[in-house]
């Protein structure tokens, strides 16, 4: 996407093949500093110390990692060092974990005299796949994106309606290499002319909404405002949403969706206002092996994430606050489960359908095969 | 209720007769700070400056600035200039343009040597009211509690069994003159021993769960979590929240309920998961002229209330940070709208009724007579 009106990815290899380059998030929103990887152990920090976040995107960031270590040691235990470094940064993440699998079994064969190339390539082509996946949920989406204005001219009688989307959040092209996933068709709507404006929730506690999202919608020039996470069942019942599209970090084989934290309550709001919810996903997100999001853990996060904030002064420095007594204990759960009764239709690489078990098989026809109990 | 073991209340005159004594809450959670009010400008500054908010107390500090006016001037052009200063404070308020009359009213006949004593004890009758309308508001609500401890002893076999109450903002003790209304029923049932915890929703984007509703039940020694607003609905979707007790600024008399922006989440998950929602509200905000909730005007406030935000650092210093991209918008409604449907009972200072036009006139027949048309 767009940065000050340059296409951008988050993450790229250096012309002269000697180094990644990826843009510092943990800046974000106050400024867009690129930080140059050169060896495993800058790719290791930028991944530990969230400069680079976002399932995709650490995956893809991990597959480079592996690259840089084959430039300082293309051996055996090299290989096996830079995979245990990688491993260890960001245990949970499973993209991480899939992504240094497919390099290690890439490179496995090639003889170490070749294995920067192909470490290259094939961490190229795993971030290409995360640009297609991306960029085909952007088609799909779109498309509900536009059918919601051509519904709204004709009920408004108004040419240039404008598509509200409410999103919570960053699912954008920042959680991924580029496109991203709720926001991708909110790309792709808003590059085909689509006039439309996106409700942008700060996302409490971590803020990815304020900081993030707000950051990458403005910087490709899509209309957005920001809003407190308290705010969208006001604006559902005032008719001021059209759409909600979010992301999800596990999608379960029943189309229950495990999402960011307050997830759950704007699909209540927009099932109480017939408000259209719907959540983007790459395959790769769905856990076919589970039957109901009841069985997805929650993981709970430090407290401080509730008890203090960071933000910038006027003056630009990076200042961390508290913002509650010092006596009081605070609880941080990280996601929340949105049943799938709640979900009005999950968009897919392979297209849209409705948050169930059948309707994913179909588009998904070869897990049947193997799913079959 | 208590602050550090000794019972406070938020405003009190001096025992000198020439005073009155408040708690600057614009300092809270990080320090207790009494106030001396002398003189009527005094009084005005710290309405203006919300170092007392909350409608119930605003009218009490009006009332006693009345009181202070009259000390330095208590002639009747001395009697118009302080009901109009403070009239100017917060003009929405309706609590303070109340109080405003009432005093007016009190101290019309009075010739203006006496002026001086009638105005302290209209104000300390004004307080005291406030006071027993909460008491008894306690009493009703506190009985709720009790109940749902019976009935989860009872459920899970477990005598100690603790009621998990969760509540938005601030409708405690810091909102009135004591006991405050939502948090009435819980200081209610913890002082008679019932074992409860409250789960504090922040309230982005003020924040004043986060820093006065914990520092209040802190002080009183309620056990009590703060957590980001997005949470409240995977606790109740989890059975960690047995009730929601909730304040209101305005019920229609239908029932419907504006509150603090992000309510309307928290009740359409307490329907969603069965957990019964409460709205405790001292009878003066019932508005019996209007029908529905609906027609009730949403104030939108500064945007900068979500842009930014104001925390202490760890040297006690309180500084204020921005979180978003400096050109991105934000809007900032600061109430919501929950529909009577959502809310299983009113907590009045005359009882707990159904959010019903005909269960409200139950308990307040007197407005049956005016009301009927």
């Amino acid at each position: 996407m767009r940065v000050a009106g340059r296409a951008m990815r988050t993450i790229w290899p250096t012309a002269d093949g000697e180094a990644v380059e990826i843009i510092d998030q943990t800046l974000l929103p106050h400024e867009l500093a690129i930080v140059r990887l050169t060896r495993l152990d800058d790719a290791a920090r930028a991944i530990r110390d969230m400069q680079v976040r976002g399932a995709p995107l650490i995956g893809v960031a991990a597959a480079y990692g592996m690259a840089l270590a084959m430039r300082a040691d293309p051996s055996d235990s090299g290989l096996d060092r830079a995979a245990a470094t990688l491993a260890a940064t960001r245990p949970t993440a499973v993209n991480l974990h899939w992504a240094l699998d497919a390099m290690r079994h890439t490179l496995a064969a090639p003889p170490p005299g070749t294995r920067v190339a192909a470490a290259f390539a094939k961490a190229a082509a795993i971030a290409d796949d995360d640009v297609a996946i991306n960029r085909a949920i952007g088609e799909h989406g779109g498309g509900l994106i536009a059918a919601a204005q051509r519904a709204k001219k004709q009920r408004t009688k108004n040419q240039g309606a404008r598509v509200e989307v409410l999103t919570h959040c960053n699912a954008g092209w920042l959680a991924t290499v580029d496109w991203g996933t709720a926001l991708a068709p909110v790309y792709r709507a808003h590059d085909a002319g689509i006039p439309l404006h996106v409700w942008v929730d700060e996302t409490r506690p971590r803020n990815q909404g304020a900081s993030l999202t707000a950051w990458e919608l403005g910087q490709h020039g899509v209309p957005h405002t920001v809003i407190a996470d308290n705010t969208g069942g006001h604006l559902m019942r005032h008719g001021m949403v059209d759409l909600c599209i979010v992301g999800t970090d596990r999608t379960a084989a029943n189309g229950d969706v495990a999402n960011k934290i307050g997830t759950y309550l704007k699909a209540l709001a927009a099932h109480d206002n017939d408000v259209p919810f719907y959540v983007a996903l790459p395959s790769p997100t769905i856990d076919w092996t589970l039957d109901s999001g009841d069985a997805i853990p929650i993981e709970q996060r430090d407290p401080r994430e509730v008890t203090h904030i960071a933000g910038w002064t006027d003056a630009g420095a990076r200042v961390e606050v508290r913002l509650t007594p010092a006596d009081s204990p605070a609880a941080n759960y990280a996601f929340d489960v949105t049943p799938a009764r709640l979900v009005t239709g999950l968009i897919t690489e392979r297209g849209v359908c409705r948050a169930a078990r059948d309707a994913l098989l179909d588009l998904f026809p070869e897990r049947r095969a193997r799913g079959a109990a």
